[in-house]
């Protein structure tokens, strides 16, 4: 067999979504998940149970692959540099993930580039974290440990000093991110693909809307978003793509102000969630273009299908039995696309979506949206 | 887990193919795989290997599973009915099955419906096909043994009473249907699923082209095809969809007459390669159609994404080394889709195919007719 395994660590829906295009393209997967009934295990065959956070599982797993790639950005730097150094090609490579690890070593490697942020600082202890308030931001205050967090986790919001959350991110046990709460925005991603010999492709840039810190809507394009804006989104994902050696998918979560500025948020170095509704609208899915990536393929286009793609999370709910709740709404709307995580249901956890594309945007995300509340068990018409 | 379980009898790219629709949806894949190798195989965890024509390895596959369906239509009936008897839910099943099996049986009840079909005679020798080829038909006259042969086996086609080949078809072992030699015509298939309930939903009607026998390019919709001939071909194929109780996708190829008449040529109860184009082409494909229908969920929107989509199989031929082939036929092509069976290459096997789905038909057909020439080691630039 002349065709290369692409290993992935990590076997959540990222990597049971990047096992389609491999079907397509003939690709082999290879799993390290950390249980047999993982969302990826249930659909790789070759699937290895170990521990992603010892080296030895890590390396082991990694010399039966061509290349290495990630589900999450969770795996330890030095081991991912010890890899590298016995030989393994980790894509994306330690140093561009850092960036997606660390947000004290992302912020202070984008002001070095000159990309627009929101006014930050790294702080130690809570009193430092009111003194750059004080002196500098204002309150609100957004503390974000430096290193873990996700999906709204490692978020926090201060109102005032006297705001006992105050200590919270410090327990963490890291330095703590202390910015500027930026008011009065959307919340745009540019998701880019980049491969190793530096080709690059941007799919449209997205607006994504956000509940307790949790993305649960995403509409591509942005509506109304000017073109001077979109490029200028894609430009700057392109860049920090380039300048940071990214390999795979790289998306840049930015805020939009009401005067039409950019700022960025958050860089993941995977599949996005802000992506999702590549797979069914457009040319080439993030899915595929990541996988393309990471084998130094030629990447495809990322050319939406129709003017409208809206994709709705389906977290879990009320409702536990799903797969009756798919007659519903498969009857009800034959465009629908759902995608299943094969997850147990557990409040707020991300078990799915679906995905509407279409000519109209408000009939779209009417559809989209009823789809994942009766999925939900919100609703039960 | 409340999701259920298919189980495909058959390790080919079609049960390959129903791999990435079932990821989407959650649905659980068991494969009845007669290697490990395979090309199903290679992407579904829960493969079994064994023997699909033993009836006791069918038992046992099948009481792992929620639905038996197939990945071709080689299973014998006799073990199909003893499996409806032991409770197990096949489908399609096997009263409906065996139209794509015998030839003889499908050419009795097409004619009892009604429907159009080339002049033929089941006969038992070659004098007896003589006789009807000078009494009725003239020549030369076609030749197909009632069961077996796919791909252009299983069909000969004799000259004249001369022709010493008029003996081989009877070397099978079983009855020969003989029939006209239809000229002049094209061929067009309808490809339609249907679930249990008696829900049907019909695709657009393609055109195919054959080599020796072998599909090897079809276009989506078929071009310049009358509105009513197009009707009437799907409704064709609704109504022996109906009339036969298939459950399943049913791909009906038709020969096209020149006055636009119809004439129905094959029957096949399983995705078809004609209905390929749909992956891509389509809003829901002709996989995942298959997989809501046995499952008897609401079946899927069949409408294109746009106005054409081209499909070319690639068969094996001089080129071996596959995947350095990607990096050139992906580079020249971004919107180029590549779908790739595992399968090892050899001349003349289908080892994948490609689509393009676009605007502008001449385009997309000569785009995707390189990149096939070009993975096969046929053109080299």
């Amino acid at each position: 067999v002349t065709f290369p395994v692409v290993g992935v660590v990590g076997g959540g829906q990222l990597a049971r979504m990047l096992q389609p295009p491999a079907v397509a393209l003939g690709v082999r997967l290879a799993l390290l998940a950390s249980s047999p009934d993982e969302a990826a295990a249930q659909v790789i065959p070759a699937t290895t149970v170990g521990d992603e956070k010892a080296y030895d599982d890590l390396l082991a797993f990694a010399k039966s692959c061509d290349v290495l790639t990630f589900d999450h950005e969770q795996v330890p730097s030095e081991h991912l540099r010890g890899l590298v150094e016995a030989g393994i090609a980790v894509r994306p490579g330690p140093d561009a993930l850092v960036h997606a690890q660390d947000k004290g070593v992302m912020r202070a490697r984008l002001f070095e580039l000159g990309i627009p942020c929101p006014r930050h600082r790294i702080v130690e202890d809570p009193d430092a974290a009111a003194s750059f308030a004080a002196e500098v931001v204002g309150w609100p205050l957004v503390l974000k440990p430096v290193r873990g967090g996700y999906d709204g986790k490692g978020v926090w919001t201060i109102e005032s000093p006297a705001d006992r959350a105050i200590g919270q991110p410090f327990l963490a046990g890291v330095d703590v991110l202390a910015e500027e709460r930026v008011g009065l925005v959307r919340e745009l991603s540019a998701v880019v693909a980049r491969s190793p010999q530096g080709q690059a492709v941007a799919y449209p840039v997205v607006e994504s809307f956000q509940e307790n810190g949790i993305c649960v809507e995403v509409v591509a394009p942005a509506p109304g978003l000017s073109d001077d804006v979109a490029r200028e989104a894609q430009r700057i994902a392109l860049k920090i793509a380039a300048e940071l050696d990214v390999v795979g998918v790289l998306a840049v979560e930015l805020f939009e102000t009401p005067a039409g500025g950019l700022l960025v948020n958050e860089l993941a170095m995977r599949p996005h969630n802000t992506g999702h509704w590549s797979i069914d609208g457009a040319v080439t899915s993030q899915f595929e273009n990541h996988l393309r990536a990471v084998l130094d393929l030629p990447l495809g286009s990322p050319r939406a299908v129709a003017p409208w793609s809206v994709m709705v999370n389906v977290l879990g709910g009320g409702l536990e039995e799903t797969f009756s709740a798919y007659r519903h709404v498969l009857a009800r709307d034959p465009g629908l696309k759902v995608h299943w995580y094969g997850k147990s249901v557990r409040p707020g956890r991300k078990v799915g979506h679906v995905t509407v594309v279409g000519s109209n945007l408000d009939s779209a995300r009417d559809r989209a949206r009823h789809a994942a509340a009766y999925l939900r068990g919100d609703i039960d018409e």
